[in-house]
């Protein structure tokens, strides 16, 4: 049995185990990564984020002092990239002042990302592009069919507008289907919106292999960049989710998310 | 903001928030209850056992110097006893070395309940009696109907025998019912029973108030006790539930209850 310290945060209600790892000392095998995010004999988690100086990542060839966040889903696997993580990781850097200022760029396995503290204590990130593409798109959930456009940020979406997301009607517990089938051979997250007032907007979303949650950042930001294309509105976009709120800002091709990151306890876990 | 030292422990996959409080100077009050059990935003458990001098509980009028086992419910409310959070706050007095020996007697709001630490670190709690009643009882779910047996073990039961209890079909997402339904006006735990060999159960559950849960130490009690009474099997009672395994043993009117507890996990919570 080892003792692994840890450190717990979420933003929007999308949960992760921190673990301190500067000097790279720690293998995180999927075995202890399932330990960890297990909800009811382990900390519990929807994934962990190792902070580790990015020299130690073997494929890393860029600035070696910079913080990568090595990113593992709760069933062990690696994940490129994660908005809600993203923000979590950041506050963890500034909480434990391992960041000098309340800007700074954190390496990830999908480059380099920028971290604003913003107002409020929210936190700012960058997340790339968010690539809309035309052309026609299908899905269909309990019998109802709506069109639905496709964007890539990083990974895939298919954006529906429906008359009512928050609906209770709106039962998410089986996952849509699309068509063409073959427009998504590794599936895709969809994201069922409805446009609340200018600007604002409601959001549910069905992730690809999680089912429904409560929060996704890069659906957030599907959702948005599908509502400015398909609108003549050029400000912010605030969405809601069931986890809170996040706010997404254009700034040319660059994409930035804005929400809330906490990290509310830490400790010591035997495995 | 204040800070809640914890530690966090299962029995057979039923997990608690375990808040030393020897001096009785911790309110838990439920709104702390709520968010130490919120499995994105806290801690995350089942429910809280606060460790106390029994002398704090305004009620108590026996050995002031005993352990308070103070139960709260995830949802924030107070309840009587639970079989597996027994087992967990047993083995945390040991480790903590709050107990002089590996038999003593916790203080409960059901009333006392001895403990013993068993062969392999296992640990055995009396938990009773459990009075199995005679009667008419149908339990009927999606679409099925079976007899069923009432058994009291401080908490109400309904217990079924099934050709299969762990069969896939077996769908417990919604609640059964029963007849006659002023059976239980306030509801009751409905387990569903297949013996596997002769002292050896398989056991599923339905706790009210929580959908089917992965363990329930007085169904398990429960389970044995309505098996014992129709069969001729006379020795102690293997149970088989998905979160682990239990065995019951019955020592004339008052059964026990062995299994295994670990507390796995501490840490300061800020809230």
């Amino acid at each position: 049995m080892r003792r692994h310290n840890f450190s717990k945060g979420h933003g929007t209600r999308n949960d992760f185990v921190i673990i301190d790892d500067q000097h790279g000392m720690q293998e995180l095998t999927p075995d202890i990564v399932v330990a960890l995010c297990d909800r009811r004999a382990g900390v519990g988690a929807d994934g962990v984020l190792r902070v580790v100086r990015a020299q130690h990542m073997s494929d890393w060839d860029g600035d070696p002092d910079l913080w990568f966040m090595d990113y593992h889903n709760a069933d062990g696997s690696v994940a490129e990239m994660c908005g809600n993580g993203l923000r979590v990781f950041a506050r963890h850097l500034v909480n434990e002042q391992l960041v000098p200022t309340g800007e700074f760029t954190v390496a990830t396995r999908s480059g380099l990302r920028q971290v604003q503290v913003a107002r409020g204590g929210l936190i700012s990130t960058s997340l790339g592009h968010a690539v809309v593409s035309d052309g026609p798109l299908t899905v269909t959930h309990a019998g109802q069919s709506w069109p639905a456009t496709r964007v890539d940020v990083g990974n895939p979406h298919a954006v529906v507008f429906v008359d009512d997301a928050t609906r209770v009607g709106l039962n998410l517990h089986v996952a849509p289907t699309w068509d063409p089938a073959e427009e998504f051979p590794r599936g895709t997250n969809v994201e069922f919106v409805t446009v609340r007032a200018p600007g604002v907007l409601d959001m549910r979303v069905y992730e690809r292999g999680s089912g429904e949650t409560e929060s996704c950042g890069t659906g957030v930001v599907a959702s948005a960049a599908s509502y400015r294309k398909q609108s003549d509105h050029d400000g912010d976009v605030v969405v809601h989710v069931a986890g809170g709120e996040l706010t997404v800002t254009f700034d040319g091709d660059e994409v930035w998310l804005t929400g809330p990151a906490l990290v509310y306890a830490r400790g010591e876990f035997w495995w």
